[in-house]
């Protein structure tokens, strides 16, 4: 458990051997100092996580190679059920925060929504986003990598998410104090609706409504964005439970 | 809602006019730029929460002073169960998060505990927390402001605990899948237990089973310190509901 973690997209269960990409290799060599022969642990982001040993490390000035041996590959199923994140990005670091927070707790998909009172509106992001994820992953043991989508606007996303039992979180929607459809959920996978600082405005925590999402809160006070993704993902993994 | 919200220990429910601290005087004058007749709100982190008007602001170079008069102020109720948390401290930024997120979901009181894998062994630091909290109550409208100890051992702490019903966050405890006494923990609170990076040692582990901690594991992955406080509270009201 004490091992280092790698990432590398081309591990396969039937992998024998793998130079590890660039950036891993320097990571691996310049900043762990790690030696031919310790062990490493692989993931690939698709589920799959393998044991391996060393082989070779090659330094040229500052770039490193490193290739080794897979020892053992195993296939890590899905975590069930699957949990979908739409989320107003905050801004800048929280926004990287949020990611790992979200990484962490196992969340499939992430979907950026630019909502009606966003103040962050980012239109890429997406490779240092990406980034942030790997490193989640790596850091928590998680073999699957999120997806993450390019962001896009509230209504759009709507249109598209007709097939999923959607848990929103509405702040100011305390009155309606529904359970979601668990068993569905458990089967089918959930969403979690998250708004931006100022809240979802009216218009689209109606359609939300319309749309069957159950309000959750949790607690009596506001939540910053990144509380309320771990908080609001705790609570669905007790009730789907 | 998107009234701007001042701490004031001094707020009474009879109070009719208050001087503002300094350093607060300071926020509503010079950040917020507040002006002679606007609304702001009060807290006295005692559940005690007001309306005010802005009646005078003085400036004498970086020195200042605000008076309002209160409109209205009422006594709410703190949460229910009381939340405690027993977590051991991560190091620098990542601590004043942690305290921002438990004040967020309404922790009622936060005990750093210094455990045998810690890494960070703050000995003191609290007047800089309770600045963290207090912020955390003015953003989230949180009137209660959650009561800070001054660090203490692991072993030191589990002697005093003897009347909570301990949810132990306990990361290798997967084998016990038990519930904890629900009905006891919603009428007498709960204690929430997170341990360092590197987890509890096994005899703390068992330390807190003997006193009849129950483990609690959120999603498959191991959890940064500051995941895991509002992942699990955010569990913890989803089952205490």
């Amino acid at each position: 458990m004490s091992q280092h973690v790698f990432f590398h997209e081309e591990l396969q269960l039937d992998s024998a051997q793998l130079n590890l990409p660039q950036d891993e290799a320097f990571h691996l060599a310049k900043v762990l100092r790690l030696k031919v022969g310790d062990a490493i642990a692989i993931i690939n982001g698709g589920g799959i996580s393998a044991e391996a040993r060393i082989e070779r490390i090659a330094m040229h000035g500052r770039s490193c190679e490193a290739s080794c041996e897979i020892i053992s590959a195993r296939q890590i199923p899905p975590p069930c059920p699957a949990l979908r994140l739409y989320v107003a990005p905050p801004k800048g670091r929280n926004m990287d925060l949020l990611l790992k927070e979200a990484t962490e707790l196992g969340v499939s998909r992430i979907t950026p929504i630019i909502c009606k009172y966003s103040v962050s509106k980012p239109d890429e992001g997406k490779e240092g986003w990406r980034q942030h994820l790997i490193v989640a992953c790596k850091q928590s043991r998680n073999p699957w990598l999120p997806r993450i989508d390019a962001p896009i606007s509230f209504e759009a996303v709507l249109e598209q998410g007709k097939e999923l039992n959607f848990l929103g979180a509405v702040p100011r929607g305390g009155a309606r104090e529904a359970m979601p459809d668990l068993e569905y959920a458990r089967k089918n996978g959930a969403a979690l609706w998250i708004g931006p600082e100022g809240g979802f405005s009216q218009e689209e925590e109606n359609a939300l409504l319309s749309k069957n999402a159950v309000p959750i809160t949790v607690g009596n006070w506001i939540l910053r964005v990144e509380t309320a993704v771990p908080a609001l993902l705790g609570f669905m993994h007790a009730i789907l439970k």
